[in-house]
């Protein structure tokens, strides 16, 4: 056996900023030189970040690619960390000929093995996800090659991310062809209690493969993504032996003993058990073990419950949008009701409230309470806020045009939307929409009202769920909240009962069911895509299944028109589920 | 040889609407039984409406497909129809074990044979396109075989849309298997000048398989999409033989002399010539050729110019998209300016001038000539019209929140989307916005101002062609217009300067450089993905590369907002051209 120190990078990469991405590489590769470690392993298109969508169309970007990770080698070998083997992802090229339906240029997901200021060797992604928010047909080719180098008498096999995910392909290779250890860099999105899935199926794929894996996950938010970590390492029998941390950026090293090989070099052939043929490429960086040194104790980090877990999801979203996008601060909508508030407090954990400004927008059908427990969030957290009612606006629009009802209604949502926007393009604010899932699902919301802004926070969060994060939040803190106050939702936004207060004494249970029995129709309807006679079959009540699939039908194009939010379910509103406008199909009960 | 009438039913179905196309299916079948056809060719996913995006994932939704074709089958037999067989296409599930990667359901894009009351073969689509608008690997599994049935003594291949498009695959086999006649269901979408590359397409196609083809392809719109017809019979050295019209439903019928095959029935494996093997199923409906008879002479319509086809398919999706979506008007701002002057023109042109309402929103920057040019659009196409002044409405605005230089613009283009989304929540019109590719691209245009509204009928024209449709519709009509105007456009609404009216004296170029320029430039970057420096050895002006590429890059967001609207060009902003919104990349030009 041969001893190795492993060192994870699982960091928050930034979409395009090649260089600065290069730059913290550097860094950190030097820190994990301090740490002793003998190999570095960044994430899936870690120079690039991830996803770049049709950037990797571009001739000119893929080149730059490339360019950078020729870069990062020479200037890794300048700055005296050459002989620390790293193995980073990038975006590559095939060299293939142009045909129909190959995406232009053939760009490949690759990593590469950088050492002594050499690109040592290169792989690439060999099963492409085209499912939930992953379209990877549509921008990349598939790599046939399976990289197995030597460190320190260990043979280490690289295979990207969804290669981990499906059968066949590199792992199946690397159980052919024996390796000591896998290491695997992932770009691999947060979903609810996606971290139980994930340790499962990388204790399974080092048992297929019959030697320890090492899974380095992306941390931060990328537009509708966020990457939650939670890096992993398993030994060959599939324990867990160290792990990451979540929504939080960490160079996680781990002592591991592995076996000695001393197998040819070469290139060698493999059915890879999925009707494609991989070519392993065997190649020695050093081949005798390291001198035993006394291991370090592996960490293993402690897992957040499930609404710390979203709750700290949804607070790295927000700070990663706003600091990407290079806003400074943010606008919302306060109105005293729980989602609002619970908007605010994400963004006041996120980018700490001194950079949140609230506006106040009482209308004539505002109860007073509303302004009080909006008041009150300002007072508990420090947030900036301002009050600009809306009455004498909507006055001077209703005497140009004569509405009532629903328009009346949306009026008032608008107004306060086009405040919000005029702030925003007048000091530079992000605009934060406040809606929730349900909402969004149901089309309870106003175009262009409530739904105008940049960023939605809880867009994918059903609103019995925001009640629960409200009460977390109230009762729990992490260390990377930027607010420090205890209790900052107050208690009244929290009990109170929901109301959009557009009309006099309006309630939410007006137009829809109470959300306990809507949360759970719309998880079986939406997540599960139950159809009408299986609603019904599960205990739904009938009337309310057809009332409820025809407002979420309806709801398509509002839906299509909100801003950006953070995924947290397996469904999202944004890249998960795509329906037609245009469209005649209704479940039917009969 | 043995004759054969061939009815192609170039069709418009409506997404999801099984009931309805089924009906019209039957219809049709029933004129092409009166003409005499021998076999009636519906569409790619005739009976589903194409493309259904998530619904296919749906398991209520294919059930109900399958049941709606086989209920067709026993229809067509009930009413005296079962002896004319039918190929039409539909949704199918292949059966296969549920795995990671695959669309749940394991759907097929699918194409029967209907014939004596009965489903007689099956067959789906083997090559799935997923590139551009379609991402066929997120719904369908491939099909991996090909009918080839005897009718009337011909042997009679089927092979669905893309199958003609990639190397390799179903037409491969068609030509090592042998056939009289190829027939290819599409939902192919419309893009300016397609025509020419299709007719080129079956040409080569034909002369690859060794005989000839039909071409039957979807008319009308849905969503985004439009699809123009046009469907195409070459014979076996691929001289056309005949063609339907373009942007309008059509049952042409042809009479072929083919050759008569006496193969054995059964199932024969081939290699597919793209790493698969096709179960080639012949089958025998009718052996003996058809007794002798005069064929009707073929038609091959006359085809439309450049910009009669972009006018005709804006036409046909503006129609589309209002009927299909059950509203029965429109309403939309007219500034006097050439954009809401075009649109209100395609809108009177698809559902005619009386169920058009227009809006003039003049503020205290508009011009004298801008209210009169609006007024005699309006008197020329007998639009309904009224005046909603702003001016109050933004000074009410003003007395809450302080808003200066953009801010101030973008607030009088939101009163003025509000104004209108006002009225269509009162009266249900659909919002049109008017916004053009240009302004698109460049981000020259307000969020949730100019921009809101529910179809965007020239967000895909470039402003050049705006001008060049609008001199093109004041010199020409089309049967299918029901707009009747000599002239619709008034003429200074075409030659003035453009100008957003937002502050005095404004003009557009004040902001952008002079369309001609910026067209040509945005071409090359957005159509052609050419980096910069490539832009600039293209002769583009260096400073002017620099900052249109900023613009464009920024804008994504806004774009992302806007409506949808018809593609006309290889990469719309719609579903062709995806980027991240949070990236940093920049194309530089050092």
């Amino acid at each position: 056996m041969a001893q190795l120190r492993i060192a994870l990078a699982q960091m928050n990469p930034s979409v395009g900023d090649l260089d600065g991405n290069a730059e913290r590489l550097i860094a950190w590769t030097r820190d994990a030189a301090d740490r002793g470690a003998h190999l570095v392993v960044f994430t899936e298109m870690f120079l690039t970040g991830y996803p770049v969508e049709d950037l990797v169309l571009r001739t000119s970007f893929v080149d730059a690619s490339i360019r950078t990770l020729e870069e990062v080698a020479r200037r890794l070998e300048r700055e005296g960390l050459g002989d620390l083997p790293v193995v980073v992802g990038y975006v590559d090229r095939a060299g293939l000929a142009p045909r129909v339906g190959q995406p232009k240029g053939a760009p490949l997901d690759a990593a590469a093995l950088l050492h002594k200021g050499e690109v040592v060797t290169r792989t690439a992604k060999h099963h492409l996800p085209n499912y939930g928010v992953f379209d990877e047909y549509r921008y990349f080719v598939r790599g046939d090659r399976l990289p197995i180098f030597r460190l320190h008498g260990v043979d280490v096999a690289i295979a990207v991310c969804e290669d981990l995910w499906q059968e066949g392909g590199p792992v199946a290779v690397v159980g052919q062809a024996g390796a000591g250890l896998l290491i695997s860099p992932n770009a691999s999105p947060y979903e609810k209690e996606k971290d139980d899935v994930r340790l499962e199926l990388c204790a399974r794929r080092a048992r297929e493969a019959g030697c320890a894996l090492v899974y380095v996950n992306q941390v931060g938010g990328q537009d509708e993504l966020v990457f939650d970590g939670d890096s992993i390492v398993v030994d060959a029998s599939g324990e867990l032996v160290a792990r990451a941390g979540q929504f939080r950026e960490e160079l996680l090293t781990v002592d591991l003993e592995l076996p000695v090989s001393d197998a040819e070099p070469g290139f060698f052939p493999y059915d890879a058990g999925d009707g494609s043929t991989i070519t392993v490429e065997r190649l020695v960086l050093s081949p005798d073990p390291v001198e035993p040194y006394e291991p370090a104790p592996a960490t293993i980090a402690e897992h957040l419950d499930l609404h710390g877990e979203v709750y700290a999801a949804l607070v790295l979203a927000v700070r990663d949008y706003v600091a990407k996008n290079g806003f400074q601060s943010v606008i919302l909508g306060l109105s005293g009701g729980i989602d609002s508030a619970l908007t605010a407090t994400i963004a006041s954990d996120a980018i700490g409230p001194s950079r949140v400004n609230v506006v106040l927008m009482p209308s004539r059908y505002s109860s007073d309470h509303s302004l009080a427990d909006a008041e009150e969030l300002v007072r508990r957290q420090g947030v900036n806020s301002r009050i600009a009612p809306i009455a004498d606006i909507v006055d001077a629009f209703e005497k140009e045009i004569e509405l009532s009802g629903l328009a009346a209604e949306n009026l008032q949502a608008r107004v306060r939307g086009m405040i919000l926007m005029g702030l925003s393009n007048q000091h530079g604010h992000l605009v934060l929409t406040t809606g929730n899932k349900s909402e969004l699902a149901t089309g309870y919301s106003t175009l262009y009202g409530d739904s105008a802004g940049g960023f939605a926070p809880i867009k994918d969060v059903p609103k019995t769920m925001v009640w629960e994060l409200s009460r977390w939040r109230n009762a729990n803190s992490l260390p990377q909240f930027l607010l420090d106050a205890k209790t900052p939702i107050p208690e009244n936004s929290i009990t109170k009962e929901p109301s959009a207060e557009l009309r006099p004494d309006q309630r939410d249970t007006d137009s829809l069911p109470p959300y306990e029995i809507l949360d759970r129709l719309l998880d079986d309807y939406v997540e599960k895509d139950m159809g009408s006679k299986e609603l019904i079959a599960a205990g739904h009540d009938p009337e309310l299944v057809t009332r409820v699939i025809r407002l979420v039908d309806l709801a398509e194009y509002k839906r299509r028109q909100y801003p950006p939010g953070p995924k947290i379910t397996p469904k999202n509103f944004g890249r998960d589920r795509r329906l037609p406008i245009t469209n005649r199909w209704r479940e039917t009960t009969d």
